[in-house]
């Protein structure tokens, strides 16, 4: 049967992330019942709140016959007034209804609006290391090519003009023309927010290359750390520029089965092509008023965030306090799910091929999964990101794994004898 | 700001159809209330049975924790499986979990399984009068050409094997290639269902020329005439053809704001691509869920399903026996909500310009929405859709408003004085 060229094309999106997450489903750890299944430290998942949200998840959803029709495919006005007004108390730059096209979660916001924005084989920056999803999201099916600005681990991961400036540089010799600039704020995979300075650097610099922004602040509402949360929306605004703010309810609501996610733009254009393409990837109505009824109580809501912050904190905390127990360094976390370590003192060489090794040893080793810093374009090898919302007895179990492999590595290595070593490479 | 080309040229895309609902939609008739209101027959929905389902939807769906996490993005396997069982109930026809994916409704299957089968520019077969959606589905974002293949009035709209033939001469002269025909059984906006022999007929001319089959069954339980339904799935299986099966919630289940569709197909790449796709318009497992816990009750969907085809039978019977009182012509109804109506007498000539007239006088003047033949590429001007699966009374105003619009129209032509209009024209 004929497949078509394109069709052929997108056969080869293979997505690390994913399959790792699904060999883990199918034998996942239990404490009891399954105490040998593998611990997944690998997916950007919440599991700290389901208990805060079940209750209301559960109640009857209030559906009305006009929810059983067709209503507005980029979102009923309901939903994305409750949206608005969300988007309004927790960034604090007034949103619209009318600014709002909601979708089946964030990648499909990316999918339309680089589809507004870039041609096939434009560009996009991304900072790296950057959400490996990305690769996945823009080329698979609009054909946008990621231009990474490689931020660097000795300088503690800082976003600098240079850093975009090289990107560009580098863009330019692959003959890619850049459209815009992608930033996640929390930052996902280093788990750390961009101070107000970083921002402002940000939307001069785009300014000056007339390059678009698109704001990715999908953990916005997952901040802890002693470094506030800005909107890229405030810097952009007071400057007179504009964003497109990409949120969803899959990092911050911990409903990323719901899939549902948003882009909050200012330009009619971009409003207009996205709201077209929406018609193809739509929010179901039932979906939208479970959770219109979850936002228009905003009460909940703030003690929802409020004491989703507390846990994250407290299992951050408890995290960094096991992976140093363990000693295994890691930088700093102020937001989001992440933990960003360090294991590079485990490589026997500095080679991203090696850290795939060391991937592949932890998994089969420890049946821990963590991922690498190169499926995240990291800029040098030995990094690996371990998400952390998970209970503390599985944080306990999978941190202990991890480091009884590693043990068993510096083991391996301190009982090879070199000279033997030297003589096997000779043969 | 700038925009991509291939935005801007998405943006031309008009949808009549969408443009008549939502203008309805903004003033909609009601007896009391609002006696002056809109009557929309224009949007293919089932208004007849939301009393049956409502204190279903509307129980705890029995959201867990796995719900609210990712879970497969082309149907959680309980879905597919509950999907699976009830296609093989009603088409006869054994289905399977792992054939089928799904997404946010029949557009959207209709998007991926195009990407998967077509390059750009290349056509579809599709027997006219169709489905208006279509043209919209196919050109704008994958770009898939519908080649329109025409049945004829004055054939009682028979789909023969000269029609197919035609439809792919008239392809090569625009050259467009042709990869596969799309049949939807019961046919829109006809309400009538093919019988077996014309079945055979399609998947022997789509042997013949090399032709994918697109089976569009969404109506396949809101068959009710002399006429059974039978699918294209099982007369495809007996001949050893492979076809693709498009379904959903919308049309049989009333749920079309439930964004809900599935593809079932037997080859293993043309779903591999389909699933790859499925990752951006995925449902919301909230939604899943949901209608997970309304298939696996097999004895409500038998129930609902009789039901319905019952009220449907008795809704098309008292709008045909209104518009056989009302003087206005129509094809016998079996399936679907339609009844299509031919109105050609009332065109002073017979253009399609003229039936847009029309459709605009009855729109403006009788306040009614009815869908002109032109819009889904009808050969004869004069025809038109009007959706009926509402209310009684709605139904006994919206005909009575168009037999006064249209005696109005009668009268005028009377009235007019032929000599005085042959002066008028002659100055």
């Amino acid at each position: 049967m004929y497949i078509s060229k394109r069709g052929m094309r997108i056969l080869d999106g293979n997505q690390p992330l994913v399959a790792a997450h699904y060999r883990c489903a199918s034998d996942p750890w239990h404490p009891e019942s399954n105490p040998k299944g593998y611990i997944n430290f690998g997916t950007a998942e919440n599991h700290l709140v389901f208990d805060l949200l079940k209750n209301r998840l559960n109640a009857s959803p209030d559906i009305r016959e006009h929810h059983t029709h067709y209503a507005e495919l980029h979102g009923m006005s309901d939903f994305r007034e409750a949206l608005a007004s969300y988007l309004t108390d927790y960034t604090g730059v007034k949103a619209s209804a009318e600014h709002i096209v909601t979708a089946t979660g964030s990648s499909a916001i990316l999918d339309m609006l680089m589809y507004a924005l870039c041609e096939a084989g434009e560009g996009m920056i991304l900072p790296a290391p950057y959400y490996a999803g990305f690769d996945h999201d823009l080329k698979t099916r609009v054909q946008v090519e990621p231009v990474p600005a490689y931020t660097r681990p000795e300088d503690g991961y800082k976003l600098t003009l240079e850093v975009l400036q090289q990107a560009l540089l580098h863009a330019g010799k692959r003959t890619i023309k850049v459209r815009g600039i992608i930033i996640t704020n929390p930052n996902n995979p280093l788990g750390q927010t961009y101070d107000r300075e970083t921002l402002e650097m940000i939307v001069k610099f785009a300014a000056d290359h007339k390059l678009q922004i698109v704001a990715d602040e999908l953990y916005m509402n997952s901040v802890f750390g002693s470094q506030p949360y800005v909107s890229l929306a405030e810097v952009a605004a007071e400057a007179g520029a504009d964003i497109h703010l990409v949120y969803g309810f899959a990092k911050d609501f911990a409903l990323s089965g719901f899939k549902a996610g948003l882009l909050h733009s200012t330009n009619e254009k971009v409003l207009q092509v996205v709201r077209e393409l929406a018609y193809f990837m739509p929010v179901s109505n039932a979906t939208q008023q479970i959770l219109i009824n979850l936002l228009r109580d905003k009460d909940f809501v703030k003690h929802f965030t409020d004491e989703n912050k507390r846990r994250l904190k407290s299992a951050s905390d408890f995290t960094h306090a096991l992976l140093d127990k363990a000693g295994i360094p890691a930088e700093p976390t102020d937001a989001g799910f992440f933990v960003w370590m360090n294991l590079s003192k485990w490589l026997d060489s500095e080679t991203f091929e090696m850290e795939f090794q060391l991937y592949n040893f932890i998994l089969e080793q420890a049946r821990v999964n963590v991922m690498p810093g190169q499926f995240f374009h990291n800029a040098e090898p030995g990094w690996f990101r371990l998400c952390y919302a998970r209970n503390e007895q599985m944080l306990e179990t999978g941190i202990e794994r991890i480091r009884t492999a590693l043990h068993r590595l510096d083991e391996a290595r301190l009982t090879i004898d070199p000279d033997s070593q030297s003589v096997s490479e000779s043969e």
